[in-house]
């Protein structure tokens, strides 16, 4: 009985920073919360740690429980998790950059946490996919983020014409990215298969002092020879 | 030469609260984005104040040049709203609740920003869309945001069935909104149209004190007679 009554703790969804020294584009909210709470669930350890000791400098790391969720994780079973909000103690879930559970780990545990009853509490910050999205000038109210492409070429070229038809003919700005030291081969690709007249945007190294937004047709994109995205975060798009 | 030459302002893309006394939301970067600029395009005049005043209490509004972006200024040559950029000031561009662009009006500025060759960059904030993919337990891997439905009820039926398709078998998160007046019609229509298995998010009033994030099934919402939607800002997901 008395587990039962016992008020839960909360979930919140904790977005970081995309880009080292960036810490103005956390909102106090997310201060808040990490500085209340003494148990997160992170992609990884030490960055998140990191992450905290610098947003929040006063926090005794080692009085925290650690939980880590990312691709080396599958196995383990994810319910103890949440135990300690099951124990009225909340819970924060941050992944290694933006917001979790978006093209990140965390899905898994927040649909756990509507299953045992726990509050679930998304809090704002930053995120690649939105500020691309913003930031190229296309089409914001019908949007499809496809994450990854194939990593098979033939397969990769027809997602390309497929987006390249739902974006021309439906006004849907399509959303992708791929692992920064695959960039060029994707652009290269994008490149060779689509329209000259097609929109395409990039945005590159977001909210960092490089930053780089751009929405050009795919015949300009051509003539850009020097652009260097090698090994950095980029969002691709397009769109009308 | 010299106006060739000069350096150009920068269109900050500038995200405001979902809901009233919720400035926690807002990170650093957007108060100091305020604070140095004198020229914002804004949805509307008198909530931009508010809001600009809430977030800046030193700001002297008076100083500040104004120029409106929504459905009744359609008819206006916008090209002059970039003006104060071409001349070397910084612009806020911000909607009434949200981020701009996206979901909202903003994106025309921008595309002209991208044009005039005046740099745009993205602040981090609030969106109801991404906080509510967030905590909605889904697949964040890939989502498409449809923005409003058709009217015309059987469109819209058919619209819902084709969205079902694409959650259950590709595993798409569908994201999709309404005239907040209309939530229960939407919402009834979707419990009529839908598989009982199918799961259903919803994500009300974000957040605000008011805040409510629940993932069901179809069935399960069926039950759930007491929901009260009415004039409240709700995003709708289908998804796995």
């Amino acid at each position: 009985m008395r587990s039962d009554t016992k008020k839960k703790g909360v979930l919140y969804l904790v977005p970081t920073v995309l880009a080292p020294d960036t810490s103005g584009h956390i909102p106090p909210v997310v201060k808040l919360a990490i500085s209340e709470c003494q148990h997160f669930i992170v992609e990884s350890l030490k960055l998140s740690r990191r992450h905290i000791k610098k947003l929040v400098p006063a926090k005794v790391i080692d009085n925290c429980t650690f939980m880590e969720l990312n691709e080396h994780t599958d196995s383990v079973d994810y319910s103890d998790y949440l135990e300690p909000a099951t124990n009225g103690h909340n819970i924060c879930l941050l992944s290694d950059a933006g917001s979790p559970a978006i093209a990140d780990p965390g899905a898994v545990i927040v649909r756990l946490a509507h299953r045992q009853g726990i509050r679930v509490v998304p809090l704002s910050g930053p995120s690649s996919i939105l500020l691309a999205l913003m930031a190229s000038g296309f089409d914001g109210q019908q949007f499809h983020f496809h994450g990854y492409l194939s990593r098979d070429q033939s397969k990769r070229k027809n997602q390309l014409r497929a987006m390249e038809q739902q974006a021309n003919k439906k006004g849907v700005t399509q959303i992708f990215m791929e692992t920064p030291y695959r960039n060029r081969a994707l652009l290269e690709d994008l490149l060779r298969v689509l329209n000259p007249h097609t929109q395409v945007a990039l945005a590159v190294d977001l909210t960092s002092h490089r930053e780089l937004v751009k929405c050009h047709s795919v015949g300009h994109w051509k003539k850009l020879t020097d652009l260097d995205l090698h090994k950095k975060p980029c969002i691709f798009m397009i769109g009308v």
